[in-house]
């Protein structure tokens, strides 16, 4: 944005503040209404609630509908419990079906129910179809205001539909064909609509060989095909292929956003890394749970390196190596990790083998097992000039390097096989197994080759 | 999909692989070109180089345009050298710029420079263009090939040039409006031009709020524009405001994988977690270098416990403590680093005190370690029957939890500060630092109540 825009923008928000200061409701709607919902919103925020109150009475419900969308849920939350009953149940209505889903599903049964009870009746017949369908499948983020027409129609007949439906469906621009059953059979875009001669039947100019996806298929798989073929809506259909609603790109960018941070949570062993939390005690209710686990896991490392206690009385510099050789299995364990679950988001080992994908990371693991091995054996030689303590801790490291990748890329591949989300085998997770492992390699063969130590 | 249409689709692939086989043009292009190009994509994939040669000869560059667009880089360059020059010039031609350019700069100098030569002038010069943007800019991911008009044309005549523009445009669903300097003034959608009247005038049905972004923009903060305000496209500027070209929503999605899958390789320290390495020795070059650094950091740790040879000595059960206090260290810290490193992608700080922030942070991590403390302290009790050293472990991890916490957070706001991208502070390094600050607070209160201990 140039120095002038800047400056012209401000003086447009000055006057929307004078506005409301001096009760000039035209001037305030003019100019309010004039901006972006997601302006609006960001305008909506800055009042305090007395400022809220007198915008409720500015502000039609519908026209309140679309700066709620563009809000968080726990903001909508908060709001919502200021408004009048009857100001709320008409702004539900007039949102987007599936937004108005999302604010229901984080209030009370309650006043869910006396909200759909005040509302228009087809508005609270569509929530309620919608209310029905699990969190994260397609029917939880479809929404039922879309275009349809019928392969018999012609190119004028369905512009003039669309004409009609523009101002409420949430996108014109890909238009369903469906049979005297209400099946899908087809799609045409606007694009081509616009191109095609007005009185060309719609089955004549349609794509017969349309992609959809099942009511119940999951969020992020939803994503993917809408991802893959560039769409900007996909149509969603039961199990005899019944239209029942679309999902708008716009719905599938926060899909995405929503999972990556979701894939970013669990690998750092949390429970939600992407609210902001208020205080610690709402931060330590989500740690907390994942530390006391590790904490005990941690617990059985120590009482595994407690039965070589022997072994550390005579060699006590032994300890010195520990954090070494446990990080670094905990470190490649994580890179292993990240890389295999990754792959499983996003689909890129599909068709390949997985025992490839074992051996490779086994190869993986040897080489810079090698590496580091050799480094490490040269390092300690010079340091404590013991040749075979060197080695012995170099070919511990080189020994736990293998292991501790292929346990990184096995864990998630056995929790894929089992059908349980590989993002749970968190960072953390993968590092406590991996200490354990190298404890043992590395206290086992300092046992076995004691008489070379002392 | 249901059975029956599954049958379906196999039919309808083997006759495409029968076309091949008996040579019948005319029925595989038939079937072929009624496929989505990304379908079009996969299946090409499937072919061997004989196939794909044959294929090129049945398909004109302008088909194979729309198969190449929808392949990865590293296939694309495959593809590309097995093609006659000319034939691969002109469908670089064909294809949208910005996908063309992608294609582009993956190859080397001279080969760029030979299919410029031989393509079509106009689209060798938008390409060109193109070409001089860094990359990741929006400059770098725009397209020009858009549809613009001016205020003082009507709806109709918007429309007919619409129409025009269609087959070549990569949205039509957006206009955007210039003056006669061609500067952006104004957007309308195809859904506001659709509803108004054909002989109104541009300028009177127009939007004059046009969000844009400049062409020196991130791709990361263009695709945050693009989600808040949830547009299909945005257009580009440059700092006198003259419209240069536009984004579309599906390269924002792609933007937002790539931005969440780089986030997720830098917090396990890999250079790039998501090609799919062919074997071994790739692999470890992306992992080996962060492995060494983390290894020397690792030696640290190691000389800094050499330095408490003398209390190990005395007292060797302390080493049975070293991996539970350093494990959970490095745990704590990598939750705290996730928060905040999703926080400032996210955006969710903006506007909160730092101050603040890290209060929070020390809070969280007394919590968990007030109860992580007190958890040890009586476990190790009740293990070893030593309640001082049940205390001092507690304690110890106590304090290293509060410094660990503080440490994940403050790390990457530092980063962040000193404009560093605070996802490379990635978990196994902030989990090497904490393993020195952990190591250094057990074994200096080790040392110093000794006398407890013995």
């Amino acid at each position: 944005m140039t120095f002038e825009t800047e400056q012209k923008e401000k003086e447009y928000y000055m006057q929307i503040i004078e506005a409301i200061e001096n009760e000039d409701i035209d001037l305030f709607r003019e100019k309010f209404l004039d901006l972006h919902p997601y302006d609006q919103a960001k305008f909506f925020l800055t009042q305090n609630e007395n400022g809220r109150m007198q915008l409720y009475t500015y502000l039609s419900p519908e026209e309140m509908a679309g700066i709620f969308e563009n809000l968080e849920v726990e903001e909508q939350e908060l709001f919502i419990s200021e408004m009048v009953p009857s100001y709320a149940a008409e702004m539900l209505g007039s949102m987007y079906a599936d937004d108005a889903v999302d604010v229901l599903n984080e209030l009370e049964a309650e006043q869910v129910a006396s909200y759909l009870t005040i509302m228009d009746d087809d508005a609270a017949r569509e929530i309620k179809d919608l209310l029905h369908y699990e969190e994260k499948t397609a029917g939880s983020i479809m929404t039922t205001e879309f275009v349809s027409i019928r392969t018999h129609q012609t190119v004028k007949e369905a512009m003039q539909i669309l004409r009609e439906e523009a101002p409420d469906a949430e996108t014109i621009y890909y238009i369903f064909v469906v049979d005297g059953e209400k099946k899908l059979v087809g799609v045409i875009s606007l694009r081509d609509l616009i191109i095609a001669k007005e009185d060309e039947y719609i089955k004549d100019r349609m794509s017969d060989r349309v992609v959809s996806v099942s009511v119940g298929e999951d969020q992020e798989a939803v994503a993917k095909t809408m991802k893959d073929y560039d769409f900007l809506a996909l149509p969603v259909v039961d199990f005899q292929n019944h239209l029942l609603g679309i999902i708008t790109v716009d719905d599938i960018v926060d899909v995405i956003e929503e999972e990556a941070s979701e894939d970013y949570s669990k690998f750092a062993a949390i429970s939600d890394v992407d609210t902001v939390d208020n205080n610690p005690f709402s931060a330590a209710r989500k740690r907390l749970p994942w530390l006391v686990i590790l904490l005990f896991l941690g617990m059985m490392t120590a009482s595994l390196i407690g039965r070589f206690e022997e072994t550390l009385n005579k060699v006590a510099i032994l300890a010195v190596f520990i954090p070494l050789i446990a990080g670094m299995a905990g470190n490649t364990g994580t890179q292993a990790l990240a890389v295999v679950v990754r792959g499983i988001a996003t689909g890129d080992f599909e068709g390949e083998s997985k025992l490839k994908l074992i051996i490779r990371e086994a190869g993986t693991g040897l080489i810079s097992g090698s590496v580091c091995g050799i480094l490490v054996t040269f390092i300690v030689y010079f340091w404590k000039g013991n040749f075979f303590l060197g080695l012995l801790v170099g070919f511990s490291l080189l020994c736990t390097l293998v292991v501790a990748t292929l346990a990184g890329a096995l864990v998630p591949l056995v929790m894929h096989k089992f059908k349980i989300d590989p993002a749970v085998a968190s960072g953390p997770f993968i590092t406590t197994i991996n200490d354990i492992i190298s404890i043992l390699i590395y206290f086992g063969m300092a046992t076995a080759f004691m008489n070379y130590l002392l």
